[in-house]
């Protein structure tokens, strides 16, 4: 597969890349146009502007994962239901009509779950586990995707059998700026403060977050932890709630895959729990778009 | 005790109450003055104008609970360690000196208690149990407070032993107003939709309200539940979290004090649990501060 093109378009960045033959990025453009930023009818004029600057040849295949594919991004792509393997994702990509340049586009959807009569949706961390499995060689496994909203997902024999969403990074990002605790802590994060990240960690343990947080309070009340290291522990004790949730005792080594000041605070909160992390940045990604590029050319 | 005066003065209201010899209100007086609002040094001037109205004589005991103690508060009144009871508290009253109108007036303090070396503090909830302690003949059980911030208090042998706060009302507001979720609910609460929320009570065992509260929005977006059941359903959520820690098995019938609003929906989710409730209002507060005020005049 040469010349293909992956775009991974979510709510509030697009990134593309121009990809090689094993899926590696040969030049990448990022701009801060995620779907709440296009206007309406403004997909076709973005994606021109945005591949203009590769001078593509008429038929290139270009494919793009993430909120593109919503209700409110460019073209539905209906949510593939779980188990789904990297076949299915490719057999329900939804091609996009009359795209600029001549140029072909298809959308990868997402995946739905169900626990209980409950359902979870992902939309583009499907193709970056998909793009670990490749990289990392392996076909099973933990998954977890930080971020706003935290994905876990559970891999078996190269599909993904469920997953589950966690408001992490929003809920932090609620307390921090918006509940009681923003009047103790102070107005920028800092650098980690790793001894407070883990002590976080461990008093997750002690309760609920409506409960555990509160005691970011009451420690700089009682002069116990100083206000520079209250973010770094209210966000062990986010993290460290999260961890609760896993089943991470059978889990072997879990794949964490984000930026990586995200990673680094992950990987830190499993080995406090005794558990060891491969991290994987960007390159899953396009790896995975390259994945299913590949199997529908050749399915073509 | 005739002619005691009962300030409930909290963050963001203060209720004055004058008592009879049984601690029931003869005459109440509530007004949006909560410490937030009084501007520096003007505590003295809005105790002036709000007890003015009584023509109270000279020497007329006054006695005030809730964060007028507070270091933010007009005089600070240091927490009492857990465990604590009613002469607990009389005896470590705060009296403020220069007293309005030649009144005498004590500041009740608050309670504080530790879980291992993570300290936990309250303001006014302690009257608010020794008031109902007296109201339903008990020594013993397991209080709770709803609220911005609920707490949850264990009482034996009529002394509070340890409690905990749980930010429960804080974060339903700020899932509701302030996250993803706000796109999904509608704009007033209304009514409050038993059903939903009782859903939400039993959902809430799924799992960590992190992961839970996101099916707020995946339950709307596959059409499972109507926009309008969805404030309730995320109430129940976030009320079952704070119930998923209680040790509800051996707690016998729980004492729920606060607003009827409020107190209805504990009911309502204790009850799903199997867990009978009896419910109490501001009675609680007159009858905890006429219990205080009648120690600190019979040891004067």
């Amino acid at each position: 597969v040469t010349g293909v093109v992956a775009l991974d378009w979510g709510t509030s960045s697009l990134r593309a890349a121009r990809l090689d033959a094993d899926g590696r990025p040969l030049e990448e453009h990022h701009a801060p146009q995620g779907i709440l930023q296009v206007p309406a009818g403004g997909f076709p004029a973005v994606f021109r502007e945005t591949l203009a600057r590769w001078s593509l040849p008429a038929g290139t295949l270009c494919l793009a994962s993430g909120m593109v594919g919503s209700r409110q991004g460019w073209l539905e792509a209906p949510y593939c239901p779980c188990p789904a393997g990297l076949p299915d994702l490719a057999r329900q990509v939804a091609w996009v009509p009359d795209v600029p340049g001549g140029l072909r586009l298809a959308i990868v959807p997402g995946l739905s779950t169900a626990d209980g009569d409950v359902p979870d949706v992902m939309r583009g961390e499907e193709v970056q586990v998909f793009g670990a499995l490749a990289l990392l060689g392996r076909d099973a496994g933990l998954f977890v995707l930080p971020g706003t909203h935290s994905k876990w997902a559970r891999v078996e024999a190269g599909r993904i059998t469920g997953f589950a969403t966690y408001m992490t990074g929003e809920v932090y990002g609620l307390l921090r700026r918006h509940s009681i605790l923003a009047r103790t802590l102070p107005a920028e994060d800092g650098p980690l403060d790793e001894a407070a990240f883990l002590r976080g960690v461990t008093d997750a343990a002690r309760g609920p977050l409506l409960h555990t947080a509160f005691g970011a309070r009451t420690l700089s009340l009682f002069d116990r932890l100083p206000a520079d290291a209250l973010p770094s522990y209210l966000s062990g004790l986010v993290i460290g709630e999260e961890l609760n949730a896993q089943p991470l005792r059978d889990a072997g080594r879990v794949v964490v895959i984000g930026a990586a000041a995200l990673t680094q605070r992950y990987r830190l909160a499993l080995q406090a729990r005794g558990v060891q992390a491969d991290t994987l940045g960007d390159a899953a990604t396009w790896r995975g778009l390259a994945a299913i590029a590949r199997l529908l050319e050749t399915s073509a």
